[in-house]
């Protein structure tokens, strides 16, 4: 036995081959969604400067700090650096580093791993991918890219997620916010209020009125408090209750119908998005639309996407007022909720649709231009170059999951043809070599 | 201004957006190519155990230790960990993680970065990314898989390279040991012997003679060196003339011959590869078949993709014999020399092909339906959504080299049609409605 710990460091998993092919495919979408909607790539070090990284929200706790075991002498380049925990801190970095060469309003896309050292647990990582999106204005930023933001959104996971229901769920912070100040809820209250309320699809509403009463509200303001987030209908049928309370915070609503007409005009299916008052987001910085995307029926799994507008991005970098709205998919953590709740299919571990077997010694040479010629139609496809009985090549392709297995013997080469053997069925073909184009067509 | 240095820390950089979308087209070709010929996506994490690192050839001096700034009482879980200076010492803990699950010949392919604490200097980045392959055998390996190996290499620049000319240049270990062996050259001046010879290229004959006769060699011996390693012709007279000197190792040649063999029944193009006896790589571990990549008319650049054979990937993890043949892309060093020589054409930052514009008020919702139809058709486009004159929109698409504007006002929505602007040209056309997608399928 090696006297060595080969294990993963925890936190820090891998996926299997197979499951790895799937989040690629999943990364192609998001990507591919991303482009179609003009988002440029940008993918920013995953190191910065710790100070950086500390002044826009750093936990100094998670963070990751460079050192090397042996530092040269008079080379303090390395010190002082850490690796990044998001890619919002990095975008206003970037921002700051190129702002005048950035066009207004900037569209960026950043796909990457992002590192967090908190404490290990069950579907928790240190390192973990996240896929942003993000605008950001020079000075002021037009509410349409709210919605165009969530329709980003839903077109990736209409095709990420066919059969899956799912919908983005909005609501304004404004709002919540106003509806809480004409509750006459303390200011210093507010922040408190907006977590619990935030955790309603979480915990339910017995456990939100007894954490609102806890924190020292009222029973009457407690329960006009969940009344009121837990105002259900259509969305027209919501806001038009919402408004009947008096409470309302006009300049909230207002920005939510906006976003929620501009959906419309972006031909979004109105049964993918939907108004509810009780999404608040944890995170301070957003002062406006808020986004949170469940899955239907699956709501336990908790939010698969989430974001939402916000005033500043970089103004402690750039000295502007750079006001932005983002959406970030967390996808490592989506794939691996999805894969344990079998949500998401893992199939093959290999990319191979063939895999050419020679059955004599004679076969062998043919066998690699039989291979050159599949891959030249435009298929995935491998040798077998190992010298090993048939019996164990097929055994490879099993368990690798290649579906159809190409085999020629000296029989075949005399009478120009393949066998084509459908590796689940077993069934198998005789395929002339002339026709082999045509019959791969077909599979 | 600013108190904070936004600059990105030194070695760490990042593309432009036009950059990184090169970048992006090249690394999906890559992997394209890779799965093409069956090679399975594997990613291991950033961050492996610091002693595992070591014990496969991490250079103390430039491996990134990872710290937290404050750590938990009684956590010790982050301590110990150091980030991947290479993709290969992850593949070997990885088969040694999954020795039982893997069906060899394993054929893993792996795109990501690597991080490396190395001094700062111009073209050298301490955060690079790379594409390797690897072929790993259980106790053998047939040769076939070193020219299967290669032929990858040549699909992948064959395709991102066209036009410009490239060569795989194919030597084997054996052959120069071997060769050095019969000239009596003592087994400690080996190593050093091919250091000197693998810089041919790089640094010519002359200072090659100068520094094997600094090292100890005598005059007739550095001349036989010389004349062995430049022997030149096609790939049979290199190998003919090598044989006539009478001082080659017959496993090595034979080795050799059986891979050129194999890369012709695989179809390859035989002025992609070549015979090159002066080809060492530096690395201890390379045992067989060893590959280097040129750019024809830019050698000055160096290899732009290595590799080769190997007897042992991981025995020190596994306590097996493990051999296996791979090569690796430095996709960070390699594209920023391209851009730097003009040898890769840099376009534009926006994915976009169209920019919607609505040139009044009332046209607004209109375009943002235009936008998602155009979008429905397969093309990237976005809408402009800021309160801003048409010159300003115009001057947008300019930065961003974004090729058409669609343009929607009044007169536009009455007539049911849309103007179509080319930037570059600044001819405009009048598409009416029904005729969009017909119209933009011709540009």
């Amino acid at each position: 036995m090696s006297k060595y710990n080969v294990s993963c460091p925890s936190g820090f998993p891998e996926w299997t081959p197979a499951e790895e092919r799937v989040y690629q495919q999943w990364v192609s979408v998001i990507r591919d969604v991303f482009e179609k909607n003009g988002f440029m790539p940008i993918t920013t070090p995953l190191v910065e400067r710790e100070e950086n990284l500390l002044s826009k929200g750093g936990n100094p706790k998670e963070m990751y700090v460079l050192k090397r075991i042996l530092d040269e002498e008079g080379d303090n380049s390395h010190s002082g650096n850490a690796l990044r925990f998001d890619h919002t801190v990095p975008l206003a970095l970037y921002v700051a580093r190129h702002l005048n060469d950035i066009a207004f309003p900037f569209k960026r896309y950043a796909i990457g791993p992002v590192l967090r050292g908190e404490r290990a647990q069950k579907g928790r990582f240190r390192q973990f991918d996240q896929c942003d999106i993000d605008v950001i204005g020079s000075g002021e930023l037009s509410l349409a890219n709210d919605a165009m933001v969530a329709a980003v959104i839903i077109q990736i996971f209409e095709r990420l997620l066919e059969g899956e229901k799912f919908v983005v769920r909005i609501n304004n912070r404004k709002i919540l916010t106003g509806f809480f100040e004409q509750l006459k809820i303390k200011k210093k209250d507010i922040k408190n209020v907006l977590a619990i309320v935030d955790d309603l699809e979480k915990i339910g509403h017995e456990k939100v009125q007894k954490n609102l009463l806890e924190m020292g509200l009222s029973e009457t303001v407690s329960k006009k408090i969940l009344e009121f987030t837990e105002i259900s209908g259509t969305n027209d049928e919501i806001l038009k209750k919402a408004e009947k309370t008096g409470l309302l915070q006009k300049t909230g609503l207002n920005e939510l119908k906006e976003v929620l007409q501009a959906l419309r005009f972006l031909g979004v299916d109105e049964k993918k998005f939907k108004v509810d008052l009780s999404i608040a987001r944890g995170l301070d910085y957003y002062t406006g639309t808020v986004y949170e995307t469940t899955l239907v029926g699956s709501e336990g799994l908790g939010s698969i996407c989430s974001g939402g507008r916000y005033d500043d991005l970089a103004e402690i970098f750039t000295g502007k007022k750079l006001p932005g709205v983002g959406i970030s998919i967390g996808l490592t953590r989506l794939l691996s909720k999805l894969f344990e709740a079998k949500l998401v299919n893992v199939d093959r571990s290999s990319p191979s649709h063939f895999l050419v077997i020679a059955a004599s010694e004679g076969a062998k040479s043919k066998c690699l231009k039989i291979a050159s010629l599949i891959r030249s139609f435009g298929y995935p496809v491998e040798n077998y170059l190992e010298d090993k009985k048939i019996g164990k090549q097929f055994e490879y392709a099993d368990k690798l999951g290649i579906p159809y297995a190409v085999i020629v013997g000296d029989d075949e080469l005399s009478k120009k043809c393949v066998q084509l053997k459908n590796m689940k069925s077993g069934t198998q073909k005789e395929i002339v070599a002339k026709d082999l184009e045509k019959e791969l067509k077909k599979l």
